[in-house]
């Protein structure tokens, strides 16, 4: 089965925005068991619009458009492909119920400009908006449209095809999709026997990270399996696809093949973030931890509080930019500021052991390094980042060099201060497990 | 001019991945004149990508792709280009030498891999990778190609056209850009005049932004003045595109349309960031910032230092998840948060008050409330958030009711922080001027 994505919106084409569409659906798709097989962004015109779906619908059985069903004038996609399947727009009361309902809920009055959303094309399937106004809208494309249709709209799919079009914010689209349209995929489509495993590295490089798997790998390839590899800012994804009756097994002794090559370095599996794999070991292992971050400047922190439940083992945390912040907060004294610098091993040090005391924590990560653009040295250069990591066994640091733009450099550093930690609280389930 | 990027990858199609190209490139084209008219991304499978690349030939005059150039056996897309041209692959001597030195200066042996991506197409201009080892490429495809080409190859292109291979790591592809693509484009391509300035706003919705400009706007469209908006995580883009001779009076004329309208509620225009807005008025203001945070869990002052030079304005923060901390660190009283819960306007003022005493900052923001999905109760549901803005002033607090996801509830209850902190130093600004 093929699936392609038509993403609009002249804003993706001038690189206003982000297209986070395509991830969230991909990903989607392929846990019901169908892989897309296309993506395309175009922008909010007219001709552009209807030659991506006209041309996807020639090749995909489903079709998935996102963007241009709101209110603005630059929202065309549901009068586009209206025209493109010769349907004519109908005003839909159950659409005008909700609209309504939306706004006098929050105690305002229905702007005008909504009503073009209560027209949708004869014949379609109406998707309500959980989150906003602008409803799905899910169509049958018959093998036999054309007929009617006039000769700039001509669409002569081999097969029946769906045509299934989503409002462009994301908080409107996710929960539409897993409401209404994972059961439709379900209803129509039957999804392959697919499996797609993802075992997420960190410390090695990404050709390092092949050599030492391939050849273990390359018998279970010859049966079929799919090895993929990607490098992302402090991390190297192992990805192993899969397909038809015997996918677990083989996907299932692939895993074991990597897990035994790539042991310790392995934080995860599949969606797993680094934050959520330390927030689950710390709540196992009823572990409590506090930061004090300089150069992360509470990127740390964020991380471990988008995890749901991060409240019951991440205590706080202290974002020591200034340097009388590091005195007053940890207790980083004058002299050792003074005698090594902001960036040392001996201030990273006072740092943990400042913020564990503090916060009276099982276990303290301090970073304090230089994120750049400015501020480097020819022996501190810019990249460098100590990472203390204090617990009842005392303070260690470690010493880095990530030498990339500002934001990497957080993202790195956060990443790795994160895996110390992950590989200390592994290693503490290991021992007691011996004992 | 036609532009179309094809982004290989099929950790891209299994959504393991977040496509940041598209966005990147159109925003680099944008400012060189030319607008991308359709992104494509496909898997690593050979008919794919040849697919793609052969039909974005027939299409556009200059054609990017991105990923399949690195060491890894799912690297296939140099390959399947040099096929699809009929240009052999050829060893290169500047690319062996710039890799073998890229692992000399890390005291690294190099992988045999990375062998494979010394070999490049015949006649291709190289880009050595500055921080990478895999070189991008550029081609210039002619009309005529299509002579030498086996039938399964078949490119016709109407005029000639170029190809450029980009790398996918985008460390490695965003240098390489701007060092030889971007000189590239400027040789073989005139762009356009072409002005997209983007007012960002905060604060109101799509509709009713669209409704207060949208009359007054008329005349310009009239004269070619193209009007888009697009609503993000608490903030709504208003975007104004225009072109040729007159596109710097018009997109000016529409600006000051647009300023009148919605005054206070824009914060920034074009590619700034709240943050770096803030930064910036907290910079020409000789004002620092301190920050107490619980429920943003360090988001803020992670925002605020990816400005380069925060430093200069933002003393630190403390992110006080735990009752404990709210204490200790900022003295919030035990019995405000016994009387009025962790999540009130009284433990918002007090920690407030508190990050200010205790950094000695001219500002402090102060952020509690309830980011769920856990957590709520019938007075204060999910959602519910106490901003703080304490200054030499005294302090306020305002309530809000964010209801989204626990990671948007963390970017809107953030950008509505540093709003009123902005609006506030912008007040500051014109009350000085008025004296």
């Amino acid at each position: 089965m093929k699936i392609e994505l038509v993403n609009t919106g002249s804003e993706l084409m001038l690189g206003r925005v982000l297209n986070t569409h395509q991830q969230w659906l991909c990903r989607r798709l392929a846990d019901l068991g169908h892989v897309v097989t296309r993506q395309v962004a175009v922008a909010d015109s007219a001709n552009a619009i209807q030659n991506a779906v006209r041309e996807a619908l020639t090749r995909a059985e489903l079709v998935i458009t996102t963007g241009g069903l709101g209110p603005t004038s630059d929202d065309i996609t549901r009068e586009l492909i209206a025209e493109l399947l010769c349907k004519k727009l109908v005003k839909n009361q159950a659409v005008q119920a909700h609209i309504e309902n939306f706004f006098a809920r929050r105690g305002r009055p229905q702007p005008a400009k909504t009503d073009v959303e209560t027209f949708v094309p004869e014949g379609a399937e109406v998707f309500l908006n959980a989150t906003g106004t602008a409803p799905g809208l899910a169509m049958r494309v018959e093998a036999d449209g054309s007929k009617q249709a006039p000769p700039s709209a001509i669409i002569k799919p081999p097969s029946p095809r769906w045509l299934v079009m989503l409002p462009g914010p994301p908080r409107e689209l996710r929960p539409m999709f897993d409401e209404f349209v994972m059961p439709l995929i379900r209803r129509e489509f039957a999804g392959e026997i697919f499996i797609c495993r993802t075992l997420l590295t960190t410390g090695i490089g990404e050709s390092r990270v092949q050599e030492m798997v391939e050849a273990d790998l390359q018998p279970l390839v010859r049966r079929g399996l799919e090895v993929g590899y990607c490098a992302r800012p402090g991390a190297v994804d192992v990805r192993l696809v899969a397909r038809g009756p015997a996918a677990e097994r083989l996907a299932g002794e692939a895993e074991v093949v990597v897990q035994k090559k790539l042991g310790e370095s392995i934080f995860g599996r599949d969606d797993a973030e680094m934050e959520q794999v330390v927030v689950a070991l710390l709540a196992q292992k009823k572990k409590t931890l506090a930061l004090a971050e300089s150069c992360t400047g509470g990127l740390i922190a964020s991380r471990l509080t988008d995890v749901p439940g991060a409240s019951e083992v991440f205590l706080g945390g202290v974002v020591s930019y200034a340097n009388a912040a590091k005195e007053k907060f940890l207790g980083v004294r004058s002299e050792t500021l003074a005698a090594h610098g902001a960036v040392s091993e001996a201030v990273a040090r006072e740092m943990a052991l400042g913020a564990r005391g503090k916060f009276g924590s099982d276990f303290a990560i301090a970073v304090t390094g230089i994120a750049g653009p400015a501020g480097g040295t020819p022996e501190k250069p810019v990249g460098t980042v100590f990472i203390a990591l204090a617990s009842a066994a005392g303070v260690k640091v470690n010493q880095f060099l990530n030498g990339w733009d500002r934001v990497t450099f957080k993202q790195v550093t956060a990443t790795q201060a994160l895996d110390w930690l992950r590989q200390t609280l592994s290693a503490v389930v290991v021992r007691s497990k011996a004992e």
